[in-house]
């Protein structure tokens, strides 16, 4: 078998084995369709119990369906939705919010530190906004990504801040969790204290980069908002009929901490890429790495070695200036990320006691120890 | 194994054996994510192959969304569409066409004969329509389900008729073809007979009811009509991260015949009961059966029976006074629709002399001869 | 001059002197523009007494805009708004509650006796949709137009059947008041008897029909509705900078009664239209004539001879079978409506006696005795 | 009669007495409504002839009813339009553009220099999104404020320039002309020269502000863009019934040239404002005034001042820093600008002796010899 060559983005992966399992096993016998059948029924209990409070949740096919369905509620009747400017809601949807809105909702897009939007510039803006009441989209909610495109995490108290920010004005708070297990994994806290507890009204919980093959979900803490879900989700075509092929994904994904153990493999693997690279002269890391992606500008000779050796990484969203996005998956092998270490190595021109002092140095695939920048922030 | 009483919809069944071999297949190794992986690359070659002429395939989730994303394309910028008053797309998509279209689009109802649109009728609602241009919806397409809602099947000639009245308009025509596996099955004729060659512009695919987990696509043969589709269907959260589980599921589907045969064994299924149920004296058929779906009335003591002895059926949709729609599926058992047979005859109070007759006379679950009636009409 | 032979619609007129006088007078001097001028801001007190009930009041351009801005609250966050199949805002606004609600509005036409919504038929069809929650568009509205679109009015009963069949299933009632003054000089009811007392949660106050030049007003009783209309309105470009000049229009037209004497002078042309044309042997009236309207099946000589003479009548709208609409307005002549008469009975081949006896007989234009048929109805 | 105080807007005006008397004049007698009266009906070619070149023109209530057509043509099916961050249509019209487009558009706010949008950011945006075409909004038009709203006008050359960058990257062209007479007032130039002989496709052509009661008008160069424009301004209620009330004011204003005389009254007193003002010392100016609204900071004791006088400015769209906007219409008077002046001389503490070397050396209301700055960048 060939080495992983492949970094572009974690979805570049299948499916973990748990949830293919469960799947297959799921095939089995005729069942209610349209999400009437037990596990489907069942989810509710099961993410009531992780998140440690009653929630509704709603399996959709996307991460793109699971936001648009956020923002359709967030913005009803009409209004903002502030959010990063790097935010996959607002730059890499297509102008999703638009569409799930019916016109209703226009995105925001507010310039970030290290990915994280600032609650000063929440404040200011949406005051700014607020005070033009008559010709003005009103402000809403406002939607922040945990982990974030930038590959790092908000810290509960800086989600704390932007919520303050948020309810002082009256704003809806939505969490796109596409990589909230990573951000989880990372923070060391529970699912509860980094959603509903911080004061998240609405959360895209993502599980297709993180080992389910085409599912994911809207989870509603705040259940005053879920009147209009089902129909929403219906006329877009994410009630599926055979509801229980996504259910299954959702279920064995949280069953027994699957979810959380892929994700610490995922952001282990990215800190060892970045921790090995950091020893190439000319590197530059843009933000700190905190979950499973790695944003880095490569000196030349080494981008150029590595893609004539059929590596690929993304250059979309966030990045600019040369900075690439290198994403690691639950199933990227510690020897992959080694020998992308070595050949980056080798097209720096580094001697081989570089490298043994290096990456040889680090024994296994063992999760790092807890990671002290963002619980200092936290 | 208990023997099945579902018979609620064709969609209470698993995925057949075939496709749930390919997407397990399919999950080892990482590709290319939103639709660069190979096979998602190779599908248009595939449908092409299958409907001999060049078309355009994107597939989604589930069958609201292939027929919300056709009604977006069919509307703009914006119009009617014209369909069966039984119609899937204007009365079990809660609005799908509304939202598609950012409320472009309209969908008339046209009552119809056996579920069958009357190209009369067409005609004149669109004559009145286009009567009043300054005021009423503009007429711009007409949808027709193919198989329909009430178990029939269009002969070739009736769909001819009503794109003769749509060409004359200026109308697209769309094929809702959930059932369209059944529907060719039933005609004998090729898919490209069935579609394009009748002037068919635009076609929701179905795989999910006959076969599949969660794959339809949209297949289009008027390629005039497809600059916005990747767009719409981005937007909407269905292009998934992971294509290609999707993909393999209508790669698997159409390879080899597999949906004719799952189609036909449907239908033949479906006709097994017809022919069963017709012996019961006060039984009553609203519509021929010429697909995998039944419609019957049935004596009280017959449905309250197969009630309590647990059978599911349906009674949504065209089914009004005391009408039910008993539904086979790819996977049916002969068995069970023998001890289905078994279990009204009990209810209906037959001699066991006439259960013998009856359905003890077909020997196998062999698919029937080429069907007449269809073809006599066509 | 030459005498009036167009009743084609009661707006092909132009405004009533006292509007146009105080168009006028409003234009002199700088004011505060987007509605703060004191003439806007005084219209909630204004339609407040007329009412009789505290209201909010929103001037727009045209009866459409009304409409279509009460579809989009009524079908918040979606669903459907039942009304007549002869309902303006269903069939003449080309699609404007779609476009308005961005999506979420489906009108559900329903057939109606004399352009009457009939409160059994809504209650069926509303039943059968909530019977279907997972797949139907979900109903929460019915619009009445009072008067309809056949030339007759609801009597107070009537509207109150209908509410209590909304009501009894959580459904909002709109009412296209178009022509509500003609209604209201016709049931010679309070402006509050016709309306919130029956339980009417919003109003199209028509004025453009009835004297105004190009204004209109939504009203909205129920004022737990009016959270969203400010921004809808300004969005849709119907919030005009120079709002006093649409305000006054209202002013003035609500002022000392205007609406109603202009009002009862076109139902009372209409009448002596009916009474008179109902000699003429042949002509048949498919609806009464309750308001400003003479819905009716002329002589194909008859027809013929008016139109070669130059008059101009309507047949769009609710007419089949040779019906046209004759609309009377504020300021149609009785001059004018005697010579249509004499125009009708000379094509018609009746005798000088019968004219006589006739339209002669009605000595003036003064409006006729409270009209019994609807009081008695009421 | 009171000095006029109120420079809050160019809108705080009535109508010019030519547009009011030929409403007036409209009033008598019947005619065909919805538009199909002579006057309308004339004013294609009325203003085929202003623009030398045959277009289609369809009036409409209000600017954001122009702005917000054309921006559901230019995004269709669906995409972004590029526009200055202080763009009307972008942050004043309460999300316009995703309204009428029904979630269509995006608008995307472009920073500006002293209002103008620059070529090189509009390439440079539209080539980003260009380059990521599975996943942004793909970029459709551009839209210029002309004049803008900070008061100054795009030369030729700079339309030109950015209609090129345009052309390059096939997008659509719309000059948002709510001050357009103010622009080619100030230019010199003809219509034609200042729209479509630039390549402009769409227009929305102002006239309220500029002696109108309520009228503005899309005005289709690019005819192509013309098919769906009837049925969009329908279903938005901006097709009046009474239309010749709206079609008699666009044709009054542009007849004889009214339209240019009144624009260069009011360019002529915001400069005798800018001059004036431009004596009193600590006086800033943060862009030119080029036609008739003065951006100005005034020391706070003037401004103090000035607001205890009653006087009356916005603060509104794209003024900051203690920046107010002093707007002249057509009807200014010269003494009411002399009399703000001397005003803000008093509230400034300079001697009379200044005064008269001032405004007292301007003796008349004469509109000012072309003027140089916009013809030099032209």
């Amino acid at each position: 078998m060939t080495v992983k060559k492949n970094f572009y983005s974690d979805n570049v992966s299948g499916a973990a084995p748990e949830v293919l399992e469960a799947l297959v096993a799921a095939n089995a016998g005729d069942t209610a369709p349209y999400g009437a059948d037990p596990v489907t029924e069942g989810l509710a209990a099961r993410f009531s119990d992780l998140f440690e409070t009653p929630v509704e949740v709603y399996p959709v096919g996307t991460g793109t369906a699971a936001n648009g369905l956020c923002a359709s509620i967030l913005s009803a009747p009409y209004g903002a939705i502030y959010l990063s400017d790097a935010g996959h809601l607002h730059g890499s949807e297509c102008g999703g919010p638009e569409f799930w809105s019916g016109g209703n909702a226009r995105t925001v897009p507010v310039a970030t530190v290290d990915g994280r939007l600032q609650p000063g510039d929440l404040a200011r803006l949406a005051d700014e906004a607020l005070a033009r009441p008559a010709t003005e989209v009103p402000p809403r909610a406002v939607s922040i990504t945990q982990g974030t495109e930038a590959g790092t995490v908000y810290s509960l108290a800086e989600v704390r801040a932007i919520v303050e920010v948020a309810r002082a004005r009256n704003l809806l708070v939505h969490m796109d969790g596409a990589r909230l297990a990573n951000a989880v994994a990372r923070l060391g806290c529970t699912p509860a204290e980094a959603t509903w507890r911080l004061g998240v009204d609405l959360l895209s919980f993502g599980a297709t980069k993180n080992g389910a093959l085409t599912a994911e979900a809207v989870v509603i803490f705040n259940r005053e908002l879920a009147a209009s879900v089902r129909y929403r989700r219906r006329r877009a075509g994410h009630l599926f009929s055979k509801m229980r092929f996504l259910s299954v994904q959702l279920d064995a994904i949280v069953r027994d901490g699957l979810w959380l153990r892929n994700a610490a493999h995922a952001n282990a693997m990215a800190q060892r890429i970045r921790d090995g690279l950091a020893r190439i002269p000319g590197v530059r890391f843009p933000s700190p790495t905190e979950i499973n992606l790695v944003l880095v500008a490569l000196p030349q000779p080494v981008w150029d070695g590595l893609v004539a050796d059929g590596y690929s990484f993304s250059r979309r969203g966030p990045m600019k200036d040369g900075v690439i996005r290198i994403a690691c998956a639950f199933d990227t092998p510690v020897e992959a990320v080694d020998a992308l270490l070595e050949a980056a190595y080798r097209h720096a021109g580094l001697s081989g006691g570089a490298r043994v002092n290096g990456t040889a140095a680090t024994p296994s695939a063992a999760p790092p120890s807890p990671p002290s920048p963002a619980s200092r922030r936290g």
